[in-house]
């Protein structure tokens, strides 16, 4: 049985308020032996006196040792298990972008390409010569161009990525998603041609072929960036919304579109158009009477984590701390706190190592923590647990889950 | 998804190694309340070391409550879900002398057993009168006799393992293992007919009923264990490899046969054969250069456990902490120090208690641990986990898994 069979049979709705803060990258590691982690070696008056308030715990993304990509981390946070839910690199990539891929749609990541007068591949990333790449700049009026592109029942949206990099979504009923990558990993052969590996895609490849013609001719005026391989074909994961596991009207509030992507396959709405951690607490004021969960996500924890700078991410993570105030004075029924993975410093990239979570609730049962951090949640009342559990503990702390069984 | 799916997909290779240090029955229990295990009462100095600078945890080999033998216990330090891989008793008889099963055998354990002229057995553990058994001694020339049996198309392995107790093996293509155990359990009957459950396996009974009858022969002349009973027939296990599931080359160093025999079954190298605990230490630093992953089994802390003797395991407990330097000598990447159970003295038996485990790398996030011992451990990195992720946890230090999902 999938936990959501237990919170979709026990949801109850009530007037709380859920807000889960999630700190991009959070855990981290000691840059020399016995010191501290960025987390440990910041100053959190705020996550501290949560920590003494609430019930903190040391929670692993996925299962130990595996490391989380983005995208499996935020579902085990959303507490979709991320080894049965797999996101296609094509979904991705437009979640990415901020492109909320619906359930009639296939999206594929794609490349420019340059092609000689036979057809064969010259460069690979659209470049003129054998190893330069196309510049967004270059990018952007081809998409343009591209989105002239019209084939009867078919909406076609084409979207710039970066560089010689862009998006294609094609959107109507009975689309499947696995039609092979085009892109044959090599100069001097011509583009592959799309071919499906089952019935429902049947419909996808002959679309991209109608989409590839009208591309060429759309390109033909080019002398790089002339031709585009397809590759990550991908339907949207069959995910249950929010709404349908939980019973929450869910937001989602970030600055970077990948988020805002992988809030969106879950149902959540996105909200407003924040540019800073202190504008997305705006837009959580803002939207304050109209939903009853809001997932807010703060980049700079993670970026400063992959960039290798244990000082950085130490300031990051008190200027995440700073924001706790205004949280609280909402006055939220349930805050959690935590991360979608550890991204240490130390090794500039994200890892395996568990994630310390805190959840503040009047219905916590104390723990002896102190502050927040990693080594005071080991000993933390939520234990040592998988992400998938925290939303059924949110949940509960919000009087949101009946009783399972008489 | 089994965790194995995970490494398969996510393994990857570099230069690292990795050494799985097992003290076999590790665990202990106090002998008067409040005092201290057999691990808290032996001066470890070496250990305790390891336990500051790495992360401590509390391993539950298969799950609480169940004590695991030799066999299950193994196999889930090894990453393989004991709950899944059954080892049949014939398999783990073999192993247990160190007999390598294959792909294409069929492991049995065999009694000698006393027939009178009328084929009736008289005595099931091939005694003359009726409670009195085969001694080693005697049993040895019988398995020599039975070397000469010879079935067309088919490989006879005959063993000895002691007293009236033997093994044998037939290794052939397309051999099933699920013939009934001829023992009637019973005396003044005959042995049962070799008869197959199902269709892989009746040329196993068949062959079976032709070493039966070539036996009887061969053992005419003895006035006692003149003739034999059958049990526990059973193959391989379908085991993937440590290769195929991890992606390294890994080396088994043990004493005993029986370790060997299970460390051959996931595909390990069985490297050396010392006869004690340093000669262990010398094997790895013989074959240092030749893998990537070494697990090394001591046998006697379970061996003074399952004694009784408190003060003897706190002895052992001391040895095993003695090698720590030349393996540290050896500057590993990752080494990690468990168990495959507890073996309290106090019980002189195997238990269900968790086994305390220490992970020392460069990568991890240090613990308040001080020193190595059962209570500390609770309150360890590692937590409270199952041995299957040892494996995923061991690699992930290494560096030898790549990011789950983009």
């Amino acid at each position: 049985m999938d936990i959501h069979d237990l919170t979709r049979r026990l949801k109850e709705k009530n007037d709380s308020k859920i807000v889960l803060l999630v700190a991009d990258g959070l855990g981290g590691l000691p840059v020399e032996p016995g010191g501290p982690t960025e987390l440990e070696a910041a100053n959190t008056p705020n996550l501290d006196r949560w920590a003494r308030k609430g019930v903190s715990g040391s929670m692993t993304p996925i299962k130990p040792g595996i490391t989380p990509g983005s995208g499996p981390g935020h579902l085990g946070l959303f507490g979709y298990d991320p080894l049965k839910y797999v996101i296609g690199r094509g979904v991705l990539e437009a979640s990415g972008i901020g492109f909320v891929v619906g359930p009639n749609d296939v999206a594929i990541r794609c490349n420019f390409c340059t092609l000689d007068a036979d057809g064969n591949i010259t460069n690979r990333r659209g470049g003129a010569g054998a190893t330069d790449r196309l510049s967004t700049e270059e990018m952007i009026p081809r998409v343009e161009k591209l989105r002239q592109v019209s084939i009867p029942g078919v909406e076609v949206f084409v979207e710039p990525v970066r560089e010689h990099r862009f998006a294609v979504i094609f959107r109507a009923e009975g689309l499947g998603g696995k039609v092979a990558d085009t892109d044959p990993q090599k100069t001097g052969v011509p583009p592959l041609e799309p071919s499906a590996d089952d019935y429902d895609s049947q419909r996808t490849a002959e679309v991209s072929k109608q989409f590839l013609a009208q591309a060429r001719e759309l390109l033909a005026g080019e002398t790089k960036a002339n031709g585009l391989t397809m590759r990550g074909f991908s339907v949207k994961p069959d995910l249950p919304t929010y709404e349908e596991v939980y019973g929450v009207r869910a937001a989602a509030i970030a600055v970077y579109p990948m988020y805002k992507g992988l809030a969106g396959l879950v149902g959540m709405e996105i909200v407003g158009e924040p540019g800073s951690l202190e504008e997305e607490i705006d837009v959580l004021e803002q939207a304050w009477g109209d939903y009853d969960f809001f997932f807010v996500h703060f980049k700079y924890t993670d970026s400063r984590g992959e960039d290798g700078n244990f000082q950085a991410k130490v300031e990051a993570t008190e200027q995440f701390d700073a924001i706790v105030p205004r949280v609280e004075a909402l006055n939220p029924d349930v805050v959690v706190v935590t991360g979608d993975h550890s991204t240490p410093s130390a090794l500039s990239s994200h890892s395996w190592h568990p994630v310390p979570t805190l959840l503040v609730a009047k219905t916590c049962r104390p723990d002896a923590c102190q502050a927040f951090g990693e080594t005071e949640a080991l000993s933390g009342g939520l234990g040592h647990f998988e992400a998938i559990y925290l939303m059924p503990l949110a949940l509960a702390h919000a009087k949101r889950l009946a009783k399972f069984g008489a």
